[in-house]
């Protein structure tokens, strides 16, 4: 896992990938104490940074593999990147998902194209168990989630277009805050911070109850979360970091943030309000952690990647509620 | 008032306008039954288009004159737009507002930076008579929102991405349906899109009873509007189109498009769930004819400029409820 897999990646994602802007709003830079650069990856095709990942590992594979098919399993986001990358490349996709994943989320899936099947997450079913006899059965090629290579990849080349973007806007030391799950989109923006921008600095934001990636760079090794699903942040779920993606973040990032619900509620309020985009709760995370946990932050500036924006009408509607 | 104007101001624009994306998606492709391009200008500074058309018409102010200070009158964008741009040129500024616009309006207004002076648009106050008393006594340069060339060039600036950004995307003939009050933006867009992509035709999009562009453009004489307040479109709730603005609109438009409220408050639901912006009731006047008045637009595809995202979360709330 290199910076050069990554810089290839932006190649093939090159014209199909949107290179989605760098937004930023005065009064939000009142709120966070600093300046304040939000990369929202909700305006990425499928409303999330995991068309990325998804484009990246579909295009990499070779014709033969790519016509048999790809199979996946997620809570949702890395779902509908799949089924639009592999729909795109004329190859079938499984997608693995759990029964209790948003509505919205199982249906978008579905309508671009994929088969999907559910399982109980609390249950106790193994997904990577299901995922496995799937692939074997049909000879589908299983595309992880966050620790595969090239999926890392893929949600890197969101790191080279921060390291670019900030440049441009004056911004050459500044924490990069990023809402973590199992860390393929931090641990390949800080591969990515590492060869373009190396004084911005890459850290995971998760939200209490599923700080997996804050203890684990604390303990130096893996820790796992009690809970493997449950609350609002239901994107960066996971149950702990990857075995390629920690010691990619172990080696570069800062010291791990964590929000509460609350925080995420807020700052989707903030987002609506102030930058006129839709952001998830465990979306906005990273945001959350820039806005109310300034104190934890380093430097003059900060950026904040909103990951994603796939959120019901009904959550939205309570963000607002409570602090539109 | 000429394309060249309008190449000259996004060169005055470049690096501090924003560049907005053009956002798609195959769910929306599915309701308008064409391939349909979107482009969120309530991503842009002060959540719309307007900042552009100030930006351009304070940087084209001598340095003296600038030093003196500008005066806008507005229903709200125009008056953020004006206010950010007087800003950060260090130019002092008067904004006339009605003191019924969105109460967000007023206060972001003031938040940055500009002195606000409320008139009652109900009782008959003309708000270009107070602007004109203003910009005498204090030697204010009367910055007016849509019928004043810089401000055209400055939207117009609008076209020229939308040209470009629709190539990229091998659209090269095709309706552009615009948003449309006084008419400064789309005069602006059509007359880049006739020197940049002449098989790209700029149309205007207009709420029920405030149709004056979709009728003078029929009768091919100024139509003025029976009201000049009320409904939730405020945005683009003009008494007629502008003196400078028309003559450029009946040479290149094709016809007006009249959508109704409840179309727009359904077209801003599906921005929010399938292209994750936020998009206010007059800003989604352009998406709704798309989305909703498919019969009445030609070739197989269309652009649409969602032109603000200026909404409080109460009307926000009520699209969500009604449409989400």
């Amino acid at each position: 896992m290199n910076i050069d897999m990554i810089r290839a990646a932006a190649t093939r994602l090159e014209g199909h990938a949107r290179r989605t802007p760098m937004l930023t709003s005065p009064f939000l830079d009142e709120i966070a104490g600093r300046q304040l650069l939000v990369k929202p990856e909700c305006l990425q095709h499928t409303g999330s940074f995991k068309f990325r990942g998804g484009w990246s590992a579909v295009s990499a594979l070779d014709e033969a593999t790519r016509k048999r098919g790809v199979i996946a399993f997620s809570s949702g986001n890395h779902a509908q990147g799949v089924a639009l990358a592999a729909a795109k490349h004329a190859s079938p996709s499984v997608i693995i998902m759990p029964e209790d994943a948003p509505k919205m989320k199982i249906d978008n899936t579905r309508a671009l194209g994929a088969e999907v099947v559910l399982y109980d997450r609390a249950g106790g079913e193994s997904r990577e168990d299901i995922g496995r006899t799937y692939s074997e059965e049909r000879g589908l090629t299983l595309i992880k989630p966050y620790d595969e290579p090239q999926v890392i990849a893929g949600q890197g080349t969101t790191g080279l277009e921060i390291a670019a973007q900030a440049g441009e806007l004056n911004v050459n030391q500044a924490d990069v805050l990023v809402c973590c799950g199992g860390g393929g989109l931090t641990s390949g923006i800080a591969l990515a911070l590492e060869a373009e921008a190396p004084n911005l600095r890459a850290r995971p934001c998760e939200p209490e109850e599923f700080d997996d990636a804050t203890r684990s760079l604390i303990s130096g090794k893996i820790e796992v979360n009690a809970r493997i699903s449950g609350g609002i942040c239901d994107a960066i779920v996971t149950p702990s970091p990857g075995e390629i993606t920690f010691p990619i973040m172990q080696r570069l990032c800062g010291p791990g943030i964590v929000v509460s619900e609350d925080e995420c509620l807020h700052a989707m309020a903030l987002a609506f309000s102030r930058l006129k985009i839709v952001v998830e709760p465990g979306g906005a995370a990273a945001l959350a952690a820039a806005l109310f946990h300034g104190s934890e932050v380093q430097g003059e500036a900060v950026v904040a990647v909103c990951t994603g924006g796939n959120v019901d009408a009904q959550m939205f509607k309570v963000a607002l509620e409570r602090f539109g």
